[in-house]
């Protein structure tokens, strides 16, 4: 049987694609400069029992699997590289149970952080993880993707309390539960977050819930270089005050997000901060947080005066990557993603902007730098091997970096297939072990090959 | 060679125990019911390499190995079961390093809570777990544990940031970083923190720290009943305050605290609370919490006064077990600890007081019930094993009931040797994944047999 009898035998056609725009939407990612591939076929289910057909079948066959949510990656993990079958989860949007009073609501994997929140509104609850796109809530469980509430609320792992999984064999497993916390076996759940579909498909997630802040307040702070802005967050921070969030921008980002937003906020390095909680805890937040600011050199402190302009900053900062990708639409971005101890970071970011333009690179940096997580972000033309070289080599370097101050050489992007030979310089002495729980799940090895490990 | 001869090749003589005071220190828990059995030998290794080559030898002939860091288990965690070597890892006690500017500290797994806390006071910085007993970073990382902090701050899983591991063969693998948050690769880290000594030992925890509150106001609020305790803990979490502390206590635990630690508590069902951040922030939680109780039928709502009344309640409520046990000296306690959603905590604490009374046990009920988990503890004579069975026969209602919740059938505590059954019905599905893991890190299964699994 070949692979399209054998999809038909558990799907009906339309729900099978081997050619044309699908095949083309599932070949590359939308932000990444890696090079793209095609399918050799996509499949969209609708149920776990789907799921695991089109699993087990690819198993007995060695065909390779590579789920897919709305393909908004940065390290090219749904460019099926090896071919084989994209499993598109984009049909498993739904949103399974919400319990207010429990904090959890249990959902599909199609389903995206805006589409659950909408669907939250109503009770007052919220989910916290804000990834610049509006990814799947699979796809953001598969790479523990955070954003600018991790500072505080944490990443993706911290929200995932249970998931209901389909293994390579077609075995459906589920790990944890409803509950805030267990010491009921190993951590399943916080070794499949982050797995990027290398070790199965996630058809159920179990995620914790937030009530939505009595008063929130955000303002921007204009300093006259990245690094003093660095040096604030820190001390922010150090002061243990709960920052609602912390984004640091550049002046090119500043720039760029101007352009495509129709905002006129000041051309210069900015922290985005929010405030969150009672009135009164706000008030006081907020002017301490000032007095730091002007202490490290900030230049203006501004308020944003309503809720209206606290979703336009929000909606600028989250759409940063998108303008500075627009700034050179015949070029692709590459975006490094490294998180590194706070007191490092000021340092961090200076080596940065210094590799960057000694590379001579348009790039811009921007982060959440509150937790020591930052991005670079400069475009590059992926037809041009000499160009691509020298952007792999800034990546390298800012990698090596962080790597050396005992930091991370990815905080929220994950693994991909693009930093393979981080991974191994970052852990290598514990790659034995992630490549045996690789055969554990995947023994046929089908799972998104290529990603995180070297075949 | 027999075992003590292969000990001596790798240990000085005054670091192995064969027999005599030490080898009953570490033949049983200090708090559980569980019978104790005494190990072959006891070592106490001062580095990574004497571990390692402990752990080879051991590994190469299939002795059990028992790590022991203070004994406080309650699921006899530390019992030998199986015989062999109790690695008593005392004098691995050392803060490798305090990073104040970073919230980090790095520790060897011998160093408590206790120790740790004292260290940090210089800087301004704490460490929130804070189990009830003074255990050792290693134990608390081995079983997750939490404590009276975890609903503001989490368990140890979300405070370990690395590991450094020694596998059964003696291979030293490092887990994590230094830093917030990653997504490079499989989370070993939060596999290994609840691994209960099944997986390795652990030789140092990078651990994240917190500053200190600038302000913290204590109080205590009496109720009617513990199901209308209950309602109102979850009615203040609903409001999406960031309380403390917020821990439940019934009239009999009450009692028993007022005679260990000469306190006048009320003897009621009774909220500790604790509030903490900036002095306008907390003002505004306290009379936002006080409203809430008092609509729930709270009969007196009382601060404590300065920090010496505040540190004196929080000793209370650590001591809580102990001061159980001291009631009933000739017995041994018994202490379950589930976890549910937060809805269902009522209807559990109703469920559980009445299934400990209906089986004839004098029993206490207490817990962190932000996070939805308590402990019923009733003390059991277990040389009288009509009464044990009765007693393993309310903890495994109390468990069932939690799981049709959708509850876990431990929030901290862990499975031990006491709840392997109570595991298989919880994680049936996923306990074959969780044997693959086992028998990866441990192919030879030296590593704390019987527990966790059956054999």
């Amino acid at each position: 049987m070949d692979l399209l009898s054998g999809l038909r035998s558990i799907l009906p056609d339309d729900r099978i694609s081997t050619g044309g725009e699908e095949i083309e939407r599932h070949s590359g990612a939308i932000f990444t400069y890696h090079a793209s591939r095609p399918p050799d076929a996509v499949v969209y289910p609708e149920s776990r029992e789907e799921v695991a057909e089109v699993l087990r079948f690819a198993n007995e066959r060695g065909v390779p699997v590579v789920p897919f949510g709305e393909g908004s990656s940065l390290e090219a993990h749904t460019i099926p590289i090896r071919g084989g079958i994209s499993v598109d989860l984009g049909r498993m949007d739904g949103i399974l149970e919400v319990r207010p009073e429990d904090f959890v609501a249990r959902v599909q994997p199609g389903v995206t952080h805006g589409g659950l929140n909408a669907a939250l509104a109503e009770h007052g609850l919220f989910f916290p993880v804000d990834p610049g796109w509006d990814a799947s809530i699979g796809g953001m469980a598969g790479t523990n993707a955070s954003g600018t509430n991790a500072v505080r609320y944490g990443a993706m792992r911290d929200q995932v309390l249970g998931l209901e999984v389909v293994l390579a064999d077609g075995t459906v497993m589920r790990t944890g539960g409803m509950v805030m916390k267990s010491s009921a076996g190993y951590h399943l759940t916080g070794l499949f977050v982050g797995s990027e579909g290398t070790l199965g498909v996630f058809t159920e997630i179990v995620l914790r819930l937030y009530p939505v802040p009595e008063h929130i307040l955000a303002a921007r702070a204009v300093f006259p270089d990245i690094e003093a802005a660095g040096r604030a967050a820190g001390a922010v921070i150090q002061t243990g005050m709960q920052v609602g969030r912390v984004e640091l921008v550049d002046a090119r980002t500043v720039g760029a997000v101007n352009v495509l937003k129709g905002t006129d906020y000041a051309i210069a390095p900015t922290l985005f901060l929010e405030f969150s909680g009672s009135e009164a805890g706000v008030g006081h937040d907020v002017e301490a947080a000032r007095a730091i600011a002007e202490a490290h050199g900030c230049e203006r402190f501004e308020f944003e005066a309503d809720e209206a302009a606290r979703e336009k900053l929000w909606e600028a900062r989250h759409e940063a990557g998108l303008a500075i990708r627009d700034l050179n639409p015949d070029k692709k971005p590459m975006t490094t993603d490294v998180c590194v101890p706070l007191s490092d970071l000021p340092g961090a970011l200076r080596h940065a902007r210094e590799t960057i333009e000694a590379a001579g690179f348009d790039g811009a940096i921007l982060g959440h730098v509150g937790d020591g997580n930052y991005h670079a972000v400069f475009p590059v033309d992926p037809d041009d091997a000499t160009e691509l070289e020298r952007a792999e080599a800034v990546n390298g370097e800012i990698v090596d970096h962080a790597l050396a101050c005992g930091g991370t050489c990815t905080g929220e992007h994950g693994i991909g297939s693009g930093k393979i030979g981080s991974l191994e310089k970052e852990h290598g002495d514990s790659l034995p072990f992630m490549r045996g729980i690789k055969r554990l799940a995947d023994p046929n090895g089908i799972m998104n090959p290529g990603k995180i490990f070297e075949e």
